[in-house]
């Protein structure tokens, strides 16, 4: 995968890119990432990249020239269709299966302003996609990029090792993870289930699958809704709030 | 404000933290951040800070032991009641008004996993919050850390100069902003709507008004739900389902 990221804030990808997975992946030949500054793309004098807003009001707006000529720098002899995606809070709510379609792209292009908004003609005419990672309002549009990238390359091929399963995450299976515990099974008077001492595969799996019920059902009782229930599943389900019940 | 960022990976901070409005603010003295390697509080031989899941499974659990003794040695002496925070995929939906809580906090501890999960024992007995920055999986908890830190530094006071007004910003109002539009008022052709340029400010206030609504009406109307709409805005909505079918 190829990616491309516009940015005025290079430096601020350095810590995140040259660390971790993200610099092991790159290392492998997973993915080569680019940063340019758009900046360099202002054909004034002065290389200014925002203006003033049309019928006023506060702050600085990013023109579209600078970043209409740098995308079509980073785009020329590529043969690529690239995704363009814009960072904004405006966008549509990134996910872990926009993740999924976006590992699928040759060429990924992000456009991160900072502070200032976007000329409406870029978000028009040149983006393909507008992606907010929440309902935050951020700096500028550059950890949201970090987060998108983070989140598409780990799901590239041969990116995570054994280290981590892909598949066993959160929200893979529509359910949160239930409760984990390491050694030692007694911290601080703290206890580790008897059940996961037990060694008895299949009441450890009964347990952990009926836990991530229970974690789901208190904390995102919305990943529920529109879930199919196997039998089993909606017995635990009763059991909690039974069980839930019982505590108050 | 104090901030600690318990990390098995403090590098990955230090473009965030070193430009941009973070770096000026930390400079302005709007906070201190101070980042720790929670493995040199490990205790064993090797200054192993994960281990195996009880009951089996693929990858590592982070041991309680480095993280309560870290966090222990990051509140000595500070007088504050911090916020203890891990990021986490099943923590609760991180947003805007999160953000506002957070700000008026003395004291924000981050706990970041890599990989790795938390045993669960830390979950129970440290933190104070698990947050999650959206429904997707990231390689560690260290970007959403500095997305958490990012939209929180940025309202604490003086740190936003006259560059951006914190309050004009998408999500302040419950609407999606309205496009905006700077110079050059044609470009490639496209060009900036006439009611911009005329100079009339009661037109161009209403204009702007109802294409907020229009945004928000076609891109997240979950917004508009929980919204006590003016006369106003119920007319202006009319007109703009209207138009929507118009058009088809």
């Amino acid at each position: 995968m190829r990616i491309d990221v516009l940015s005025l804030f290079p430096e601020m990808y350095k810590g995140v890119l040259e660390h971790s997975i993200l610099k092991k992946a790159a290392d492998n030949g997973a993915f080569t990432c680019r940063i340019t500054d758009f900046r360099q793309y202002a054909d004034n004098k002065h290389q200014r990249v925002d203006d003033y807003t049309y019928g006023g009001g506060a702050g600085m707006l990013l023109m579209p020239q600078p970043i209409f000529d740098a995308v079509e720098a980073v785009t020329k002899d590529t043969g690529t269709k690239p995704r363009i995606i814009m960072m904004t809070p405006q966008g549509t709510r990134y996910n872990q299966r926009y993740a999924e379609e976006l590992a699928k792209e040759d060429h990924l292009i992000f456009l991160c302003g900072h502070y200032e908004g976007f000329d409406e003609r870029i978000r028009q005419s040149l983006v393909t996609d507008e992606i907010s990672i929440g309902d935050y309002v951020l700096t500028g549009g550059e950890l949201a990029s970090m987060v998108v990238m983070d989140s598409v390359i780990r799901l590239l091929p041969g990116v995570l090792g054994n280290e981590v399963s892909a598949h066993t995450d959160s929200f893979s299976n529509g359910l949160l993870e239930h409760p984990q515990y390491t050694r030692p099974a007694d911290f601080r008077g703290m206890k580790v289930p008897d059940v996961l001492l037990s060694g008895n595969h299949k009441l450890i799996e009964e347990w952990r699958h009926k836990e991530s019920l229970r974690r789901t059902l208190m904390r995102r009782p919305d990943l529920l809704e529109n879930r199919i229930l196997t039998d089993k599943e909606k017995e635990w389900l009763q059991e909690i709030k039974q069980e839930i019940k019982n505590k108050d």
